[in-house]
């Protein structure tokens, strides 16, 4: 990951908008979903800058009427060829939009309205998943620190130097745990994902992907602080829960649905930000929007065992890449 | 529902602090859904007013940093003793925000840390469910209105005026559809929800609330435009679906889901604003944000159905009201 390309985006379009007021967040699925701790982030941290994160194609056919030439809108889409999230850059960029674009490949359909295009990679390792969160990240923790001063800016900089290894390193240390996860949850008839703080949406999609779409399992998600409100009524003696623990200020949430699923029998899996040491890697002030990072680089070997026992591969498809919809 | 309340309450708000600059819409479950509509209107109409959506422990437990007397704090909680919403109250109390509080029960807890307190009803009808919504979108027109002088202000106030009869009559006229749609799903292993625009989390209160916790069904929701970028891979023949649509700006997302859901015989109940005749009662211009009274207003019938067939009471419970976690 390259901070100078952030740095240097955010300083240009600076230089030709010096009252951006909004920033959107656009994508689907996955790419909508890797965006979300950099919405967090803002959404939390800044005192004047105005953050909406939207499904792309919400974002075409109910644009905000406040899209105009003083919004910056970041996108991301993995291959760079998602119609929605290429239609919403058309229709930010009609509207004056500054437009700063995610995706793995050069020279795709998304980088044709987008004033600023960052190539992330992707297939190389587990910790190369994570450039688009932390390319996102780092865009919004250079806005905030250029419009009103962030202290936390030095703190995200420090801990994007760190994030990678450790995310990678804590991938591979957990090939046993995966292997026995996958064996208990091979069968399972749903699985439900929870999480909390910046990682709510890595519950999201691992729950809509990972389960949904790449292995045709059933699923649900919900947030660890909305649990107690509806969803805990569906547990008893085997129900099967997957839930994502953050380390910093939500832990509270994760970890009361730990105690309520333990004490009620449920079949949980928990992956915590804890056990992977990212306490010691990134400092506690900053430390909620790196535990999405190292929760999607550790679930992903979970996920891959889950392929495995299953005899499902990853990328076996109903519909998708076989028919026009 | 009296709009003189609203009125009277954004009025002596902006007496005591003309700067107001953000509302955060805060609640647990389908309280918090109850308040997406009133921030989805101002997510995409305000040009000047930042705005979040939380779940109260997480509003709690990372408030935002830039909660203070410029912060405008909206709660709800049906019998106002939510403790997370209550805590949440008073952390924002603390830091000196406006507190608008809607519960139906006057001295509740809610109501302590609350500068201003609407009272609504929820168990007299159909129509009545839905004056949490409704106060709460109130609320937010009102704000924009005097803040932005908001052109759809006044067709907010007429919709208003037509909405919770129409909502009580559609209701009262659904029985056969219900019943018939209880009788095909009442076995149903899991049960999806979709929606979109300002119905969004109709789809997810129906999902956590009425198919988890009070039918103890296994259930999953998502954005009608989210679901070709995952969860459609879970379709096949006679995997059960219910499509909340919505007459307005996102009714080709909502219609492009059918279309497949159709296509690949999933089994689909689809509950449709237009086809109670919510054009006609509210203008154009704001029809996006009257769908989700409707909707909620409709499925009701359609859950108490349900719960007759399944013979599970609405009402009945595992673990909430019976013990403490």
């Amino acid at each position: 990951m390259d901070l100078h390309q952030p740095e240097q985006i955010i300083s240009d379009i600076l230089a030709k908008q010096n009252n951006l007021s909004t920033v959107a967040f656009v994508g689907c699925g996955a790419s909508k979903a890797d965006l979300y701790p950099a919405y967090y982030l803002l959404l939390h941290n800044s005192r004047s800058i105005r953050v909406g994160h939207f499904t792309a194609n919400e974002f075409v056919y109910d644009t905000p009427s406040w899209v105009d030439d003083t919004t910056l809108v970041i996108s991301a889409s993995l291959g760079g060829t998602t119609p929605e999230t290429v239609h919403a850059n058309a229709v930010a960029k009609e509207r004056k939009a500054h437009v700063v674009s995610l995706t793995q490949t050069k020279g795709s359909a998304l980088t044709k309205d987008a004033d600023h295009v960052i190539i992330h990679r992707f297939s190389e390792n587990y910790a190369a998943k994570l450039e688009k969160m932390g390319y996102a990240m780092a865009l919004a923790s250079e806005l905030l620190h250029r419009k009103e001063g962030w202290a936390g800016y030095e703190k995200m900089k420090a801990g994007f130097d760190r994030i990678y290894d450790l995310a990678q390193k804590s991938a591979e240390s957990v090939k046993k745990d995966a292997t026995a996860f996958a064996q208990a949850y091979k069968d399972a008839p749903v699985i439900y994902l929870m999480s909390s703080g910046a990682s709510m949406e890595v519950a999201y999609s691992t729950s809509i992907c990972l389960m949904m779409e790449m292995q045709w399992i059933n699923s649900g998600y919900f947030h660890a602080g909305e649990f107690f409100h509806g969803p805990f009524e569906i547990v008893e003696k085997g129900v099967p829960f997957i839930l994502m623990m953050n380390d910093g200020p939500t832990r509270h949430l994760d970890a009361r649905a730990l105690t309520f699923l333990e004490r009620f029998d449920a079949k949980t899996t928990v992956i915590d930000a804890l056990d992977y040491g990212l306490a010691s890697a990134v400092d506690k002030e900053v430390i909620n929007y790196f535990n999405p990072m190292l929760l999607v680089a550790v679930f992903r070997v979970y996920a891959e065992e889950l392929s495995y026992a299953r005899q499902h591969p990853l990328t076996k498809r109903r519909y998708m890449w076989k028919l026009e919809y």
